[in-house]
């Protein structure tokens, strides 16, 4: 057997641990009953660690070595061994007994949390709260970092990208965001959208969806949606990928949900069927990855051209929105409106709630800013940059689940998300020409072909900043982004 | 840390490979998308493996000799200990070769069978049958066994049943069987049970039958339904056991397979939760947990007073049912007829259906019987147990999925769960009076309480015999099921 084989075999043991906890966890957000926790806590942590200590064991890092000689630059095979020894780097350098406290503390912090918001405690969650970014500035510490203890962890998450780098693109956003937001809220139109608040039925929401995510390319038969509190995407093969999507009250949380994760699932099922369940799979950054989710929930899910073709099937189904117009409809979809949560923020607004967080973290990572502060702070942010001001803290800064699970120098990934869903969507029409025709025909093909082509089908093969030069060829920036949030939203509240 | 915790941590780690495998296995019997398949086989293939090198590694034995002496005699330890040795015994037993030659062969030929069956066309499948057979040998022979080849593998899914003890069973079933149909054909009644087929709702019958398993106990807090195509119970935790059911044209297939499944289900649900994932949880044999299913099915589920109970509801929820009365129902869904097809056959002649495939299961294994020629041998059994002749082999011996899938040795576990089923509900009606009176209320708690405290809490803590013991005073004997066959199908029959 080759030496290649015999690490391609050895990580096939370690991906089938991974996959096996993923599973776990998507059952435990869409199926699972109540009673079920403790033993997947459990199942989960052993399966984990027995991931961990295979993959950063001795004989994997000896596998890797004897097999470099064989592989030849710019191979598949040199890319997938670069990036195996960047995830051994990384896992290496965290310690297991450190990985174990986190993990544990995650388990109790999330209940915590969920307890605070609903209780309205920040007291009572700071505590937890602080202990987990001690654990991420620990983390840090092990990674290693040249300026910024941000660096270490946005890193994580998106390779190669610093601190530095995500206070360029918050300086370029924030002005031209929140004059827009100021400038809609006070020369703009007023935008009714209360039509789309009801008890919508959830059979039909199901079927219409589902309608929606394969319409646009994702394939049902390599995929499913179910339902889950909060929609996610996730999968173990190319074959296998899962969206959840969920049925609110809000009509456009079932509907862009739904194309935000099949934005996701579309990239993972684009991945190559010979790199399926090896280190080569999958997306390449969670920023690249949003920049698909986003193409599809906002460039084309919230676009005039895509409701042209969609409205009339949305209202036979619900006859209840049969009085829009495809104007009224579009606008609606659209309405900007600041309010104290980032998950259903619009484009224009949700970028400041990122900020706000990205700030905090920053602040809070550097010791600038005590956790028992962190209430006083976050609400100055909103009434800086989005002219509100939460009534409590559940409506403040206990919003979010994700420090509470110890997701913590990653919020940036988000706008990188956004600017980047308007860079390559300019390089696409570059190539493909009106991409609004083809929306308005229902022919997304060869708008899936090209991303397939230019993006799904890279996987993890170039390092996220190479993959946006080759797409878009120049590197990341805020201008197609700006430039097409300005000519939208100024046509549509007509300043 | 105390020797014994160190084992049970090791088998803890085993214990999570084997529920990732589980939920795995679930998952592609209900939701998996078809794309799914190639990367299951592999994830699952992958992670059997670790189990069984993890299992049987010398550490595992190393672990369990020391621990060995820090038990006391017919302390729960003790009993776990015995358990772990005896799998231990019979994985480390089988070479992993053959163990990886099965599981392989297992995938294509089930895809054979299924081709076959839908084909009609035996000798395609044939060889593949052969080589699962002399697998099976192979198997028994590293197994061992004092008299009979089929003794070991009985062992594997019954622990101390033999051939003979299977062979004593059948010869005291056989004749009353055979001529109680006899008697049902030439002389009884005529039932027409035509109004039970038809299109059901599918909503309706989920609501339906998840109203019954939970009225009978089974926690839904701890437990789900959910739909596949055969119907099955798993699980990995006392906090988490999986029924699935089907919907059918036949409205029993979805309401007597709920039961059936939930009688597993509450078996598997009433584990101490101390034992809770460790090698004493679950049912202790196939045997027993089959007499449990079959008791909610057949003895509760099939039984008049079930449906004074519960015919109204029914009634309610499937208005077509309505000019049914209690006396034409009870008959209807008891029903005597001879077909082709165990999953579906009535209480009486079900064991004929075993007795064909166990016989024929041993002359296969002795030789004495060819894989050619069992087309013409299954004709010939039917014909004399059962007066019918398939009108083909996807009729015939094409039947049962389980050859293919190389369960061979365990169909006789079938017909001693009926068996045990009456032995153990007189039991239980010694204990507790008049069992109607309870049922025909809805009263299952005090019968379920019975149970949980004779047999579910106990776990695998004795061998199966032992626990026939325990719980009905005297060996498995096949008195009790007869007699309760013939006294309520002669009265139906008015024979």
């Amino acid at each position: 057997m080759s030496k290649i084989q015999q690490l391609k075999d050895r990580l096939a043991d370690v991906n089938a641990l991974h996959c096996a906890v993923a599973i776990m966890d998507w059952d435990q957000q869409t199926y699972m009953p109540r009673g079920g926790a403790s033993a997947r806590a459990e199942h989960v942590g052993i399966l984990s660690r027995m991931a961990h200590e295979l993959f950063t064991s001795d004989e994997t890092k000896r596998l890797l070595e004897n097999a470099k000689g064989e592989s030849h630059e710019d191979s598949d095979e040199a890319a997938m061994m670069r990036v195996t020894q960047r995830d051994l780097d990384v896992n290496t350098k965290i310690p297991s007994d450190l990985v174990e406290e986190k993990s544990k503390l995650a388990a109790v912090a999330h209940e915590e949390w969920v307890k605070a918001r609903a209780n309205n405690d920040f007291k009572g969650f700071a505590p937890y709260l602080e202990r987990m970014f001690e654990i991420s500035r620990q983390e840090a510490e092990f990674l290693g970092y040249k300026n910024h203890i941000y660096d270490a962890l946005l890193d994580l998450y998106e390779e190669g990208a610093t601190a530095d780098d995500a206070k360029r693109m918050f300086t370029a956003l924030k002005g031209p965001n929140v004059a827009l937001v100021r400038d809609i809220q006070n020369n703009g139109r007023k935008i009714d959208d209360s039509a789309l608040y009801g008890e919508w039925d959830v059979p039909t929401q199901k079927a219409y969806t589902e309608m929606l995510v394969k319409a646009i390319g994702f394939d049902m038969n390599r995929g499913r949606q179910d339902v889950a509190p909060h929609p996610f995407c996730t999968g173990w093969s190319v074959g296998d990928i899962r969206l959840t999507t969920r049925y609110k009250p809000y009509i456009g949380s079932a509907i862009f949900g739904s194309l935000h994760e099949a934005g996701h699932g579309m990239y993972e099922q684009g991945t190559p069927q010979s790199w399926d369940l090896t280190p080569l799979a999958g997306g390449v950054s969670l920023g690249i990855h949003e920049s698909q989710s986003r193409t599809w929930e906002n460039i084309v899910g919230r676009s005039r051209a895509f409701w042209s073709r969609f409205l009339p099937d949305l209202q036979r189904s619900f006859p209840a929105l049969g009085f829009f117009d495809l104007e009224t409809w579009y606008r609606a979809i659209n309405k900007v409106e600041p309010s104290f949560i980032r998950v259903e923020a619009d484009e224009v607004t949700y970028n400041l709630h990122v900020l706000v967080r990205f700030e905090l973290e920053c602040d809070i990572l550097e010791n600038k800013l005590a956790i028992k502060d962190l209430p006083e702070a976050w609400n100055a942010k909103y009434a800086e940059y989005l002219g509100i001001t939460p009534k409590n803290d559940a409506e403040g800064c206990l919003q979010d689940v994700h420090w509470s699970q110890g997701s913590i120098g990653y919020f940036p990934t988000y706008s990188m998300g956004n600017l980047l869903s308007y860079q390559i969507w300019n390089a696409l029409r570059k190539d493909l020409g009106e991409t609004d025709l083809l929306i308005e025909k229902g022919e997304f093909q060869p708008i899936l072909q090209w991303l397939q082509e230019k993006i799904y089908s890279q996987g993890r093969k170039y390092k996220p900043k190479d993959l946006v030069m080759r797409v878009t060829g120049k590197p990341m920036g805020a201008e197609d982004y700006l430039a097409g949030l300005d000519k939208k939203y100024r046509e549509i509240y007509g300043i």
